[in-house]
């Protein structure tokens, strides 16, 4: 693996966060770059030469090489670790729930909270925010479901499934859900927050740097 | 790999098309169990005990494993075969277009074109479509720019990533998408077209089977 040298990051996205977990885990050290979605610093040219998609994170290698969508990269760090499952059906367990993640939790847990957060930076309906909690409660509810007879989320014990699920369901209550609904979720997240290098998502990483020269 | 026995899928679906287009490509034998999304086929007791998610494609395994979420079936079936990438930053390369696409196709294009095939299916605002139609606009660009370069996704060779992408976007028309403006995406849909094994997205499977007697 190419090693990690620079991640360009907004602190409170949780989508940075599970990049910055898996470094954390995996002892990586890297230089922290933040990037103000608020003051629209991913979408200058600089940026978006670095990710097209105008999005953080962005994750730069010691050749130069620029990772993007924080799922992939985080497939990238934990492929071959600890962290990541050995047989092919676990695997394919651990890509449903990090898949089952973009789809239910990210783009719609993730994205309330925003909203919520920065109620000026988005305008919102509240059409938007009941199609929101309707789905993302049933999101919860299908994680709660299967924490009803697991500790983890694959071959019960932690790994990247983990990381990518706790990302931005452990700040739900940031985008308006109940947390109390579901007992086992709130098992899950102090047994996630009892590991040695577990960070919060405020935590600035202890080694940053300036932002880069142009390249 | 365990090898599949069955696929629970939809028959229109882009989600269950791109199982279907691994399948031919890999040439894996299946039965094909239809299920009806506009029956609410995919919501009764017996499929949520498959995918409590309620969603389809679902693939059962000859051990009787059933593995869920169409991005990670596609990973199950394409690990270790020439259609996933061999280096570790190629992988990472796979997986970015394949989260991309979750986020950015599949809820997007797909959804557009399942609320204008089926319009009583569930109510639709236009503001809805006005938000899918500029987030999934820029999503194209995204591909066309990088097809601008290459002529496959990864490391210029068709594979998963391809796979993945060609399900939603080469139908997009059918949700309303004006696809002449990006030649790059055209040109590319006719090498996927090419292949020989290539099947189309309404090409029912040559080996059928009754839907499956409860377990």
């Amino acid at each position: 693996m190419i090693a990690p040298r620079r991640l360009y990051d907004f602190l409170p996205s949780g989508n940075g966060y599970r990049v910055r977990m898996a470094l954390a885990e995996l002892d990586l050290p890297f230089e922290y770059v933040p990037v103000d979605l608020l003051r629209a610093q991913s979408h200058t040219p600089e940026f978006l030469a670095k990710n097209p998609a105008g999005e953080i994170p962005v994750l730069e290698l010691e050749d130069g090489t620029y990772l993007r969508e924080s799922n992939a990269i985080l497939c990238y760090l934990c492929e071959g670790t600890s962290l990541w499952p050995s047989g092919a059906v676990s695997r394919a367990r651990a890509f449903q729930w990090m898949f089952f993640e973009q789809s239910n939790i990210d783009r719609v847990i993730g994205r309330a909270r925003f909203r919520r957060r920065w109620p000026n930076a988005v305008a919102t309906s509240t059409a938007e925010f009941e199609r929101w909690y309707e789905h993302g409660y049933r999101a919860l509810s299908v994680m709660e479901q299967h924490l009803a007879q697991a500790s983890y989320f694959v071959d019960d014990r932690f790994g990247v499934a983990d990381i990518t699920l706790y990302a931005y369901t452990h700040c739900a209550e940031e985008g308006g859900f109940d947390l109390s609904l579901f007992p086992g979720l709130l098992a899950w997240f102090e047994r996630v927050r009892a590991r040695p290098k577990h960070v919060r998502i405020d935590a600035m990483p202890a080694v940053t740097a300036l932002p880069p020269t142009s390249p």
